[in-house]
């Protein structure tokens, strides 16, 4: 058995509500916390909670693996209060790893803890939103700070038991890539629908493939802002880099050089079907 | 019955081959053509097909709807080829209407022309692409040229039959609204690939929100340089608007304002979500 018999889970949003969901399948008794009580009766009522708890303090007590499901910004408060009740391991699953190994270190929890960053989520919010087999496939990035080898060994042991696909990354390394793979397309949708709103399309004017192109303007501001306030220095020049080679297209349809623009077509085609 | 008893077509990739497929099950005799024998032998064996035709004028012998399912630059030549054959209504499926209204009236089939575009497609290319339900509940923009009411009128009723949403429009407006609903997604999408490409990201590195927001980058090349050659000059414009507006983002995230940026992730979600 590689998942351990108690679980507290801080957050019951995408992310925590679908980690509540698939331990509890699994015969995990978790007991979790969120702010919003009307997620903590959905959860119980829904059996992805066996025990509401009464505080982000109290879901840390007695559990194997306390898991910190809230967004960046909260996670120097709630791992200072869960730090008291001494929980064996301690994990995080924000989106940058870098300020969440820092937050766990000042705290005093960074022996015991492991960043976890499923590239899993939906555009939508809240314990509505999350749903058991969210992780099932999906890569994980874990990287630790100060803990070193014992929390990061199972933490992979306690995703690959969720169907997950766990790998180690340095939290720095991890942190720079997704300005690349996540906040980039992140803002390039929100760009986008911009642009569309700003013509007059609606949503429902687009095809399937325009649909999926600015499915991401969809996603939670709050959830962004927070992220892009660690990663925004790194994502500005990709966004320039983007509107260079938007320019660029546009030069050569306006120069009526098709031949070029098929040629980058042609090449990005290639990139995605690889 | 609003189906008719025979159709023919021309082009058997993810336009006319679903339009084959969806024909074929509601009983029509599909008589078609394309210039990939592998792919007529699929339809055949498949059962999209009833007949293969020997070319694409034998594709409109004897048959009420004559359907052009080529790509754009295709259309005057098959036209041309076609219109001894007299069909009594001729379509074509190209994205672009005002093109397609041209060739159809200077090929000598305008009078019994109509220009349909179902926002409807795949990524991927080919016959094998092709599935019997592509159109149903996908709206269908319709106009004539010179054909006036009838042909319009009889569209309607195909179109409904097949159980997608025809709705009327003028060519040069579906155009424009085009450029920006249909193509700028579309470069907007091969842009962020370049980008990404750049960076050392794979697809597989991607969440499921970055493998949507780069879908329409695995689009045909042929089939978009096609269609650029018409409307590039409409689209230039709205990428350097999508420029303008990407180094705007980024100019803020430079600045550290992330309440202006916060801003324009919740001004996108309403829209989105609209």
């Amino acid at each position: 058995m590689t998942l351990p018999d108690a679980v507290g889970v801080v957050g019951l949003g995408v992310m925590g509500g679908s980690l509540a969901r698939a331990l509890s399948e699994q015969g995990v008794r978790v007991q979790g916390w969120s702010p919003d009580p009307a997620e903590v009766r959905a959860a119980v009522e829904q059996g992805a909670l066996a025990r509401a708890a009464d505080s982000p303090e109290d879901s840390a007590r007695g559990v194997a693996w306390w898991i910190v499901a809230t967004p960046l910004s909260a996670l120097p408060e709630v791992f200072r209060r869960g730090a008291p009740a001494d929980p064996p391991r301690v994990m995080d699953v924000a989106s940058l790893q870098g300020p969440a190994v820092t937050a766990a270190r000042e705290a005093g929890v960074g022996p015991v803890h492991v960043s976890a960053h499923p590239m899993a989520g939906s555009e939508r919010s809240g314990f509505e939103a999350s749903r058991s087999d969210l992780y099932r496939g999906v890569p994980v990035w874990l990287s630790s700070g100060s803990g070193g080898e014992g929390p990061v060994a199972d933490a992979e042991a306690f995703w690959a038991a969720l169907e997950a696909r766990p790998q180690r990354i340095d939290a720095a390394d991890h942190d720079r890539r997704m300005a690349v793979a996540s906040h980039l397309p992140q803002l390039a949708s929100n760009v986008l629908a911009r642009v569309l709103e700003a013509a007059g399309i609606a949503p429902d004017d687009l095809g399937p493939g325009g649909r999926d192109a600015t499915r991401l303007a969809g996603s939670s501001p709050e959830l962004w802002g927070d992220l892009l306030r660690y990663s925004g220095g790194d994502v500005a020049p990709l966004l320039r880099r983007l509107a260079s080679e938007a320019e660029a297209v546009a030069g050569r349809l306006d120069a009526g050089d098709l031949e070029a623009v098929t040629e980058i077509l042609d090449h990005t085609r290639r990139w995605r079907t690889s």
